[in-house]
């Protein structure tokens, strides 16, 4: 195995998030799943749109957080993702590339705009999402940019592609390529949803080729279809050679083997927005990961970047995560 | 004079702003000059954009900002300025209208792209702007809602629209309207930068034209060509009715005839961006003249706006600032 320039490659939808901060009761009255990511169409993301209070708008996307954080660590990344030539695409391509990394996937020339999220951040710092996918659903096969994923030591992919059949084709194909270069595949469910809708394929794929699996406690208990976390971490145990279980402020249990780890949630003095925590957990772990640190090392390093995220608005990180983990490498 | 349902209406650039933090070092470089706003053509935003760092794209424009916190503090206003019909110009028509300003100005269907201000906010929390006019420019006399001049007790206008001719004429115009109507014109003077290249034209517009001017120590002193701000003060008591000149983080002094009121910053725990404060004290400081309030409480209002400004990235309110000046109002 020769040796990598890349650290992590990552897959996933590439969106722009907008951010406003909403009262419970906007969500009963849009009749919106508090916490969850619900997918919707460009006229009903409109209509959405069109209640919602002023907004900010940060570039999003689940795995092009966890990039950026990994760059932010200090981590070699690339990112494949597609926009459309438009605004907001242009805006997308800009930020992650300014964060340092490689973004290289072609933009749509026509069709659908690039993706959109409407995030409504409640008093509880909980954010609710309605992701309009747009541009990001025509990612196929033919974008995956192979020689950086046969370059780097792990690839990342993003659970929400497998919502289309493209996307979904062009998870299997990267995990193939992967694998056939000896590299390490990651996985993370990335929401309940899709769980439900996909448990058997989730299954068989992870079963197959993810060596690294993310889920919070709701998700890996519904793919296991157990009574409880506890049980859901016992019987998962197999399932691939590292899970990393994250439980929002009760930070995370990392699995691998007979091994177990507890790691605690870094402590955050005011937690504004919860929206990327999970995201920036994962560049932190498969930072450590890449940087062949303890599993323990790797999970401490997810809490820190977990801690950053929620700690402001918006999933991408606002100070330099390198200099806050600097003692956790010592 | 018939009774009126809107309190201000402003006219202005149509704006969104691309925050991003940077060092001195990076506006050194670039040879940006620091605290000013600089006007630049699309190729050189472009090019300043390539090398800015991650960014948060929030809605601004120097009197649209003022008027999303007359909508803030409880009042009644409404804005007119020139987006185009893409992705930016949908954010900015989004925001404004979401927070409850009147917004009807027609969108350019072809030209120059909306406006955008990059915005480099150094650790010391000052702010430095580069502005591409893009759209906004477009704004000329036929955009102007005449019956809206006519109904609101006070227009203001931003001195940035001085730049084009077609801005300036609506600008003159929309003056005329307002003093034909027996209502009150207010102009802020904007940037320095204006006052050196239009002070003759500026100061016989304030003669003819302005009942309330709004200006910081640099512009005033520089409109008068005095030595110093004690001096341009003094010189400049008969230039209009009202002058609220801002002093930064020494607050403000109001003048009007032989009265002269020196008004407080008010304390704000962390200063994290300052763009925006003039635009918020503008706001307080105009709401609380259509309240009736005396000259003393509109500059403290005005204070508070500036003050929680600050106190965030971005120049819209991100609280109710009508909870924030109730007991000023008692």
């Amino acid at each position: 195995m020769s040796e990598t320039t890349l650290d992590v490659v990552g897959i996933g939808n590439a969106v722009v998030d907008v951010l406003a901060q909403a009262e419970d009761s906007f969500l009963v009255r849009h009749d919106l799943a508090k916490g969850a990511m619900t997918l919707v169409d460009e006229r009903a993301s409109e209509k959405l749109y069109s209640g919602m209070g002023s907004a900010v708008e940060i570039s999003g996307g689940s795995a092009a957080n966890t990039m950026a954080g990994i760059a932010s660590l200090g981590g070699n990344g690339a990112f494949i993702g597609k926009v459309k030539n438009d605004q907001l695409g242009e805006i997308f391509s800009h930020d992650i590339t300014s964060v340092g990394v490689r973004y290289t996937t072609a933009r749509a020339t026509d069709g659908a705009s690039t993706a959109r999220c409407l995030i409504f951040v409640t008093p509880d710092a909980q954010r609710t999402m309605q992701t309009f996918l747009g541009a990001s659903v025509a990612l196929g096969p033919d974008d995956l940019d192979e020689a950086a994923i046969r370059d780097a030591q792990i690839t990342y992919l993003e659970g929400y592609l497998w919502t289309s059949d493209s996307g979904r084709m062009a998870l299997r194909k990267a995990a193939e390529i992967a694998k056939a270069a000896g590299r390490k595949v990651a996985f993370t469910l990335s929401d309940a949803f899709l769980v439900d809708a996909y448990r058997a394929d989730f299954f068989e794929f992870i079963r197959d080729s993810v060596d690294i699996l993310f889920a919070n406690e709701i998700e890996i208990t519904s793919l296991i279809e157990a009574n409880n976390f506890d049980d859901a971490l016992q019987i998962s145990r197999d399932l691939c050679e590292i899970l990393a279980l994250t439980r929002s402020e009760h930070g995370s249990v990392i699995v691998s083997g007979n091994d177990t780890y507890i790691i605690d949630a870094a402590p955050v003095l005011d937690v504004v927005d919860t929206t990327g925590a999970g995201d920036l957990y994962a560049a932190g772990f498969l930072f450590g990961l890449t940087q062949g640190l303890g599993l323990h090392t790797c999970g401490r390093i997810g809490s820190i970047g977990a801690g950053e995220i929620v700690s402001h608005f918006g999933a991408r990180p606002e100070v330099r995560l390198a200099d806050m983990i600097a003692s956790e490498l010592d």
